[in-house]
């Protein structure tokens, strides 16, 4: 597919948004703001589904679930696409203090983890603040060792303080394993001062020695830290059971919105339907999955639209983006047709952006959009936005996104943690992004405009 | 003892204080609000021996530790005064709803409770506001059944909602095994939503089936809040392997600036040594240890005392309170010494009011202490007060009371569950808890008034 191939539908676009379009869009903003389908749909995947990991039980009743409500209410061409994902089992993990001062500590193994021996792993403890630390070390210090990344993730608005984290927990053990040690913990990916440590993937070479990788709460991190400062050697135990199953078989699921225009295109509105194991994975993803349902209906109650909305709720996200990649792959031949993909995976927390990934040129389209969300949210991020994890192998493709960005601070305190619980959702925080992601469907789906096509890519991935 | 006896220096006794005595309080207040040997106490405990409930391998280290401490501080007499404590262990705890929709939980086992058979026990669940709820469900609705104690733990500054709170943790178990009832779990006595369940004790009747007592953390009691509402019978397997070994040996530990006066009496500076065993025991009560310590060391600075400071580091508040019976029964015979008694037990968090225990016509002694306290606190709770936990014994047997109030909001969201650890302390809010003790403890030792006795009563407990 060619990425900058025409959209089947641009020869009709227009300079702007009509009248009608905005009036429609601020009426969906509005309904957004006094919606309960989203809420009610969030508290029923929290409440009968639960934790839902690619492979498990859950994940299989997600996908019945997700099935069953979008019939309910109302969505055609409701299917699932099959899609192959790993399966990852969590099992049973152990870290103490062994020395100089025994403690016990609370962990997690990261998605991907090997076990460790059946004895456990005993060893002293050597720390590094970052991946560029851990090679300055050297395998001098690092042979026999575990190694003990202590970085602490930065707590901002944009999250930006993940991506760093996140490359210390992917690549970690990896890393430390090629200089010799026999373990790693890490500080958690995450922004609490809970007893929770935060999971999350990470993975090995195909080919060198596979150590256990485990996640500290932020507490016991601190523990550590300060065990370390007293200058003695530290040594810890480490054990976990956790394993790789074979492949299991799972699903996009998808409802539509078909659109009533002339060769009508299709505006993906994603979120993912699987969530790790710890929690009920309300803000990952659960409200990205009832955000976009619930601003899917209310886009089509403001009356009949060109294109498609394809609610698409992805399968596994959280353990290798299958579920994206298989979406992009099977729908390949369609991809020009496709006019537009945004995607909610932030938590649903409020709303202070917007985000663009436009083609080159609609410039003047941030405005009118920017109106409508007024009472949302008033910056303009800009147009750098290329997709979320799982719409991102489509704008690698050429498809142009829109991203609403939301308050990371809360979201990343309860992230992958066991607290990613119902109970954390303010549901006027979900209505809001409900009101905003349900103005830009009607906004996409009008097909006034072209949003263009964006320059080739590599898939990126969260 | 006759609790009206007369203390030994009320024939010395003025009317109020000295202006010597009011400008050294200030002293020690000031000091105190500058502080760091508390804060680095207090470190040192979480860091170098963590939990310590009673009985445990960290019990002992913690009366070594505590010893080693008050002797490295330059207190006087220093020594451990042996009690016999129970020794219950944790072991596993393992709860999952089975159906409508089966989940997993995060749970704990109550202290004192007893295992459930090896294969657990499973069985539908029956939700009870209250203990007297319970008793309105009778027997037919209870027998066979798991009760789910759901009631909510209110959120108050002064912590009055602990009270009604624990009457269920302790006796839940107890009053529903008498109605047939196969396991209890309760919502945990705490004021937070993070998946952190909140341990504390339970107790059986001497007679009677003796029931597995669990807690489930907010967000899971929640969950089964709603999938109760759903209306479908409930069904939990629960499977606990906590037990209860043999007594052990621990002690109160005690360190002492002696009074420099005729006759000197003693003012007790009390805290707990031991904490559950879930966390570091940082707020409860790591801080009251630090808090007591400290100001002692800041009291005795201000120059001589006539009374005799006796920081007493209690053995076993948490699991019967071992060490405030075990003291004030070794005590007894120099029970009319003891002129006043202090406790810090409600965490190191902002200080609002002075509660007093005094005998009777003391009144005007308040407005000078007051007006000590006033950079720190200024409301007056009254003359309430008979002491803490483990002042509670000295005062019912006539000892006057002092009580700084603590805001227990931020106490009982971490109170007993995995939280209480040492980054949860704010350094300035524990000075300010120093610093008010140190003022009163200047003002109680410095012999210039009588706080007189309180009339007799029944022991009571936290």
């Amino acid at each position: 597919m060619l990425v900058l191939s025409a959209c089947a539908c641009a020869a009709f676009a227009a300079e702007t948004f009509s009248p009608a379009t905005l009036a429609r869009a601020r009426a969906a903003r509005d309904a957004g703001l006094r919606d309960d389908v989203g809420y009610d749909v969030l508290r029923a995947l929290c409440t009968e589904v639960g934790p839902r990991p690619a492979g498990s039980a859950g994940d299989r009743r997600a996908v019945a679930w997700a099935l069953a409500t979008l019939e309910r209410l109302g969505f055609a061409n409701v299917r699932a696409e099959s899609v192959t994902v790993p399966h990852w089992e969590r099992g049973e993990c152990r870290v103490e203090i062994t020395a100089p001062w025994p403690q016990p500590m609370v962990a997690v193994a990261l998605g991907g983890s090997v076990a460790t021996p059946a004895s456990g792993v005993e060893a002293e403890v050597v720390a590094a603040q970052s991946l560029d630390d851990l090679k300055s070390l050297g395998e001098a210090r690092v042979r026999g060792k575990i190694v003990f990344f202590r970085g602490r993730m930065e707590r901002v608005r944009t999250g930006a303080g993940y991506g760093v984290a996140v490359a210390v927990r992917g690549r970690g053990a990896a890393e430390a394993a090629k200089l010799g040690a026999v373990g790693v913990v890490i500080r958690s990916v995450g922004t609490d001062s809970n007893r929770e440590p935060h999971a999350g993937a990470m993975r090995y070479d195909s080919t060198g020695t596979r150590i256990a990788a485990l996640a500290l709460s932020a507490p016991d991190a601190d523990l550590l830290d300060r065990q370390l400062a007293s200058g003695r050697p530290v040594r810890m135990r480490m054990s976990n059971t956790s394993r790789s199953l074979p492949e299991e078989r799972s699903a996009n699921v998808i409802g539509e919105i078909p659109g009533r225009g002339p060769a009508p295109g299709i505006v993906v509105a994603g979120g993912h339907l699987d969530s790790w194991d710890l929690a009920q994975g309300a803000h990952d993803d659960g409200a990205g999955v009832a955000t976009m349902i619930a601003a899917a209906k209310l886009a089509a109650a403001q009356g009949a639209l060109r294109h498609t909305i394809r609610v698409v709720l992805f399968a596994n996200e959280e353990f290798g983006l299958s579920g994206g990649r298989g979406y992009a792959e099977r729908h390949a031949a369609e991809m020009d047709r496709h006019v537009a993909a945004m995607e909610s995976d932030l938590g649903a927390f409020d709303v202070w952006g917007l985000a663009t990934g436009f083609g080159p040129g609609r410039e003047a389209l941030v405005e009118p959009i920017l109106s409508v969300l007024a009472p949302i949210c008033t910056e303009y991020v800009g147009n750098g936005t290329r997709g979320g994890a799982d719409t991102g192998p489509l704008s690698s493709r050429g498809v142009p996104a829109f991203e609403l960005s939301t308050d990371a601070r809360p979201y990343f305190d309860l992230h992958h943690s066991a607290n990613d619980t119902f109970d954390k959702v303010d549901p006027a925080l979900l209505r809001e992004n409900i009101a905003g992601y349900a103005a830009l469907l009607v906004l996409a789906a009008s097909g006034d405009v072209d949003f263009g096509r964006l320059p080739g890519g590599a898939p990126r991935g969260r």
